[in-house]
């Protein structure tokens, strides 16, 4: 399965248009990369050369050599994750390739480094063929402690991820499917405590059926929502369309029990929950012909599917993507919570019993503090990431 | 071409015999990794998160998507150097795989960070075949700026380098070779200085026909060194010989000119130079042998081939590759700068004109203090990062 990356624009011989006006804050805290990478030891002399390299060092090879266990100890890579992508589906800006990509997976390393205190490292594959990745992904390996794929399209971010779960020995994860999907779970949990629903009750309208939609529908019916209805940009999912994908035709076994046939007039009607992870629009007319006191999580980023104000007239809860509203679902939330759970188990996965474990860590965090305009904990809310990572290796020590 | 690694000894239930006394230092430097991997921008709210993260980071994606050039100025790839290493050859260790090589890798890469200041990131590959190396280093090259190949099994290492080099516009160096021939060459240059001989009439003999040997017979036949003979673990590399690889049979073609047959005994015979790098031993009574007051360069580690105390004996000028005797040859005197003034040329590739340029700045750094214990300078002198990388980025840009 390949897919070309589009050709970027050719190089004029032009220097680059000036930073937009009010922008440069922005290039400011990108100038010369975000990581910092620097020696642990400082090297000042012979003597400290020896420690750390020759030859110092072939003692620690050969021992890690003889005892493999002991690269936990001496290695910083079982503590270092990966942030791999190929570029293919870059935040909303698509095919983009690897080195434009680049600033994106950075900035998730940074993120790993400042939230869970893991090293990280961002790669960025200049290949689109499924197959390549995995080989390279796999013979890279040994150098990392666990692997966070990112901004891979669909459907080829599904095989992608199961042959690497398969494959090695560390846990994998597709954050833009599971992060996302554990996220909306918790934020899910919350508003239907809040709103004295029970997830059995629940009828549930996906827009979006790419990475994140198709993750979000797997769990929230493995949290126990029994109606799901996915969305893709030809209309609803159901056994009415002849142009389905396979990953798309498997949602078929599972979703849209009641056989809606349409678009988005039909699925929400009489619907309780709208999740949007489309990048569409919805118009209020139809927000209105949901059930009464609906809960709208309008996830696209930065233009919501509907405005939060507009969806407050018709919903006990509303949550969108962004900082600047309440209820902000951010992925953040759950990724370095997941990783460092998973790594301070010794895990070799990440299984779905530790992602429902970080649904339910990260949603009772502020159990006690439930408000409509509080569903979710705030990223920089300093309980979230003990209690999540902690949840997720309990996960994996009883599994 | 494919070679297996040697299988580990079976991990046994018990715990790892505890460190040796007198170690603890080494294994305490190297305990939870090297390497030291931060943001370089606090995350401490969402206007930070909004900066580094989404939905600032689209912006500089986009413009690096559209102006390639860019990236240069908003990425750490750019001035990242990947170290390398299939885990083969590491050492004196032999194949011990990659896991174990990684300490290696680790101790490089803070060598890259503490003498260049460059980022540095060490990756170890779970793959023998070359096919696969080469195509897993092009996949990754995006998130690099440049490429140290290190501890990879001759004669495999060769062609690596030669593919990898032809495929990739960034720098691609395999530093056992030519960080080796660099130093080398430029203590040599030295020592000619020192005890008045010229290149031209110089026979030299190079004992070990590894990436180092080679590499280094070629530097220094480039270097206008006319009479050079090669040793390898079966004697005088030679037209009498009929199990030549043919990497060695290439040096038919301009070593060993006079058609010497035998071993060390013949090959020695009237000698100028010696330069060890074969782990072997040399007994005295064959260094007695050679032209008077030679040059004896016993570069093993941790044992050099002769003790230099009674290599003085005989010999003008000796040198190690150990930093308790003077005239250590570390390669470390040549990879920080050689990198360096690569990227700052903004080099797509590391040429020979560079590396005889790193020979000429390093060896003239202390071109006025010249001692018979002093032809190379110290690693912790801080001239040679600046004055190598300079070299290298004018003959980078007089190319």
């Amino acid at each position: 399965m390949t897919q070309q990356h589009e050709t970027s624009a050719p190089e004029t011989p032009q220097a680059p248009p000036p930073i937009e006006p009010g922008l440069e804050p922005v290039f400011d805290a990108h100038r010369g990369g975000k990581l910092a990478i620097g020696a642990r030891h400082p090297i000042r002399d012979a003597a400290d050369l020896s420690l750390v390299y020759t030859p110092g060092v072939a003692e620690v090879s050969r021992r890690i050599a003889s005892h493999p266990s002991e690269a936990r100890a001496y290695l910083g890579a079982p503590r270092t994750v990966a942030v791999i992508t190929d570029g293919t589906a870059v935040l909303g800006l698509g095919d983009i390739g690897p080195t434009a990509a680049l600033p994106v997976m950075e900035g998730k390393s940074c993120l790993f480094t400042e939230f869970a205190g893991l090293a990280s490292f961002p790669v960025a594959l200049d290949t689109t063929d499924v197959d390549a990745f995995v080989e390279t992904v796999a013979n890279l390996a040994p150098s990392f402690g666990a692997i966070n794929l990112e901004d891979i399209s669909a459907p080829r971010c599904f095989e992608i991820e199961d042959r690497l779960r398969e494959r090695l020995d560390i846990p994998v994860m597709h954050d833009d499917q599971h992060g996302t999907a554990i996220v909306v779970t918790a934020a899910m949990r919350n508003a239907r405590r809040l709103t004295g629903r029970t997830d059995g009750s629940l009828k549930v309208v996906v827009a979006g059926a790419g990475a994140a939609g198709i993750a979000t529908a797997k769990m929230l019916a493995a949290h126990g929502v029994a109606e799901i209805v996915l969305l893709d940009s030809r209309g609803v999912i159901g056994p009415h369309r002849t142009d389905l994908t396979p990953v798309k035709r498997e949602l078929l076994g599972w979703t849209n029990r009641t056989g809606i046939a349409g678009g988005m007039a039909e699925a929400l009607r009489g619907a309780d929950v709208f999740v949007g992870l489309s990048g569409g629009t919805v118009p209020e007319e139809l927000i209105a012909t949901m059930a009464p006191d609906p809960i709208i999580f309008a996830l696209s980023n930065p233009t919501p599917e509907i405005h939060p104000g507009i969806a407050g007239r018709y919903a006990s809860v509303v949550a969108t993507g962004r900082s600047d509203f309440p209820n902000q679902i951010n992925n953040v939330l759950a990724f370095p919570g997941v990783f460092l759970g998973a790594l301070d188990a010794g895990a070799t996965d990440i299984t779905e019993p530790m992602k429902l474990a970080a649904v339910d860590a990260l949603s009772d965090v502020i159990v006690d503090e439930l408000r409509p305009d509080l569903i979710i904990p705030s990223p920089f809310d300093a309980r979230v990431v003990p209690a999540v990572s902690e949840a997720v290796r309990l996960a994996w020590a009883g599994a």
